[in-house]
């Protein structure tokens, strides 16, 4: 079974509702109007052996990324966090502190954005093979006019990244990473972002999935992505960049001039950086010195 | 490791925060205030082999039951289910089909009441031991003028219950039941409900809960409990009426004279039952015929 199989049967089921529920299921959230807010909500989950392994990571290192993983998705919709739910499915045997220990890493998270854990439920493997497994869903708001989806963007758009990509897992950067939150807002605030997503899955993943939520095409510029130290020690450092994942850093669509003033200003903490631009047709394509490639993504994904 | 030390560690440590968060931790759902609406929030999981078992349930009742155990949640606070997400750990060599009939077992169960998917995450476990796990996060909206809490008996309030109690996963009846979310409801709107919970630990143990989150005693009368037909084929009836859990019935307080009027008119498609008496004081007694003796909770509770 390949993942993005069942996500995609699952979204052609959805039964659009746009009063209640203008965004379901397909984007970093979902978005429901509540007394007249916008109200995000996303769910991600960490498995032990599969997003990363508890007896490396240690519990805390556990409950912040699975926090972070959905902090992550808030920001690729350019919201505010406001609350979180965990499950947490324990190892038998498992002992209290290291339940404690989760606990501060979701706690400790979520506190840096304003976002308190108000709920939960705990259960016990009965089996002695069950392994590790939290589940966070987190609730935002969209304070601006409407929330940056991954379908907005327009032929012509600039394409740009925060940060640097690649290597993320491979060094443990994947556990420490801070989410774009404040970088989101501070981009939905000043500039007018047409799309916006989260990268996870990898670059080439994550602008396919923009790009065919915008029902355009895209094209990147080998020379201007930006390589994290963590890639360049690497034998292919591009590739990694395009399809390692767990960079969690915002890749967004924005008009010309408005990338301009952005590259300009560099208002953020963190550089922003050109790497392409979106064009009419389907697919991906990457320019490599004097040559224009097809691009196919092949990002990390679940598949059993 | 027992399950409640860890919830009670967790409930001490929440921050109140009464505007953005009426409730945090340790009641049925969380409450929020979004945009002048108190939105609901409760998460509960299901794990294969703890709180079914996958070879005999099949997927669709895994799902079922997932979001049935959100819903009775949200029931518990006279909620008005909004809309759910879920995440799926799923076995190695999962099939699609099966993947398939968890969503339809979710749907299937939202859809009753009005309460669609809006979101979701799956993974695979890549190690050959990881079982099955659903997680369901479900938001709902508190139309009256505050949701029902555990919190809010009095002394001199009668205590009733809905349909009859024991035996539910003995009999399989906790992968079929139906939520009480609409009569959850109307009780709230017809009646001055001061407290209420939903029984999955069992009626003493979530007794036990209601009281001591009121301040108060709790007094059952043995004679009036209305036991399941699924527990008067076992040796002690009554034991397992109390303890059984997995009911997913409403235990709820109320002032004599509302009791006495809501026993009379019988409005719910089920029937009404009161069962006993808070009263000033800690703990939990039982009327057995002429005598009253302590009754301590032994519900079923996930330990490691």
């Amino acid at each position: 079974m390949r993942e993005f199989d069942l996500i995609n049967w699952i979204i052609a089921r959805h039964k659009a509702d746009p009063a209640r529920v203008p965004v379901g299921p397909g984007d970093d959230c979902a978005v429901l109007n509540v007394g007249g807010q916008k109200l995000l909500v996303t769910t991600d989950q960490v498995l032990d052996g599969v997003h990363l392994h508890l007896a490396q990571a240690g519990p805390r290192a556990c409950g912040r990324k699975a926090a972070a993983r959905n902090l992550s998705d808030i920001a690729a919709m350019a919201g505010e966090p406001l609350a979180m739910t965990a499950t947490l499915a324990l190892p038998a045997g498992f002992r209290l502190e290291q339940a404690q220990e989760i606990y501060f890493g979701l706690c400790e998270m979520g506190e840096q954005f304003g976002c308190p854990l108000v709920g939960g439920d705990l259960a016990a493997w009965t089996q002695a093979q069950g392994p590790l497994q939290i589940s966070v869903t987190m609730l935002g708001l969209c304070r601006q006019a409407g929330p940056i989806l991954r379908g907005g963007a327009k032929a012509g758009d600039a394409l740009c990244v925060t940060g640097q990509l690649g290597g993320a897992w491979r060094s443990g950067r994947d556990l420490s990473f801070v989410p774009r939150v404040r970088e989101a807002q501070l981009l939905a605030q000043e500039y007018d972002l047409h799309a916006m997503i989260d990268i996870t899955d990898g670059l080439a993943a994550d602008l396919a999935h923009l790009a065919r939520a915008s029902g355009l095409a895209g094209r990147l510029d080998a020379a201007a992505i930006p390589i994290h130290d963590d890639a360049l020690r690497g034998p292919d450092p591009l590739a990694w960049a395009l399809h390692d994942g767990e960079d969690y850093e915002l890749l967004f669509a924005l008009p010309e001039d408005q990338a301009q003033r952005l590259l300009a200003q560099q208002p953020l903490p963190v550089k922003v950086a050109r790497i392409g631009t979106m064009l009419a047709g389907e697919g991906l394509t990457i320019i490599r010195g004097e040559r224009e490639e097809i691009l196919q993504p092949r990002g990390w994904e679940h598949t059993t």
